[in-house]
């Protein structure tokens, strides 16, 4: 199989030779819940082809990624009654990621439910952002 | 203009009319620095069209959004050093969207940075699990 990485959990998952539990799939992409949901129904979008991270990712995987996101989110309101859906993707141990095989995660939100924002949002000094722009603009 | 709606800061932002930092803008998205970041560059992506959110926006705009979520992602590590990114997209009020335009927080992370994990990750029981697929896949 091309694009596999034999020490990789989520390859194991798309090649069928771990069990899962499969929410919908195609020829790019796989959806499965995850083990540690954060609600019920918490999925994981996977693309079929190996790839680290969304940084290593090629295009035409973080955009098939995105699409199968998509109706995931759709099934979650639309089969499960959730009242919003919340998206999450870590890249790289310091954004969180622990396995090593581009995913997103698709979270089922219900009013009043327990899950926590990821972070406070204060307003920043107008210089810091320019100076933040400047870099990334340069 | 199409596609636009009085109401929205974010459609403001595309238009021009509403000051922003643009850190990056192609014909279907602008991508511009948050004014309460998580972290130092954290950027927002939003389709240059309106659309509430992920569920109501056309597939289009999901892979629009998603590449350049990804160019971003590789800005804040090629120009801030980012050791990873971590992206964040919320829909609707339970999902914790509070501009109501479809965006994606992609927000550049450093070893040891201050944010916290959006939620607890305790293994699920699998009947929970089998309960939720049937409901995704009938």
């Amino acid at each position: 199989m091309t694009g596999r990485d034999l020490e990789c959990v989520f390859c194991e998952v798309v090649a069928g030779t771990r069990p899962s539990r499969v929410v919908f799939q195609d020829d790019d992409t796989v959806a499965f819940l995850d083990l540690a949901p954060a609600n019920p129904g918490h999925t994981l979008v996977v693309p079929r082809e190996h790839a680290t991270d969304l940084l290593d990712a090629s295009p035409e995987q973080a955009t098939a990624v995105a699409r199968t996101a998509q109706l995931v989110a759709r099934l979650q309101r639309d089969r499960l009654g959730a009242d919003g859906v919340t998206l999450f993707q870590a890249n790289r141990a310091a954004g969180w990621q622990d396995v090593f095989h581009l995913h997103v995660h698709v979270v089922p939100r219900y009013d009043g439910d327990s899950l926590r924002l990821p972070w406070r949002a204060d307003p920043a000094d107008v210089a810091d952002l320019d100076a933040a722009l400047s870099e990334l603009t340069r």
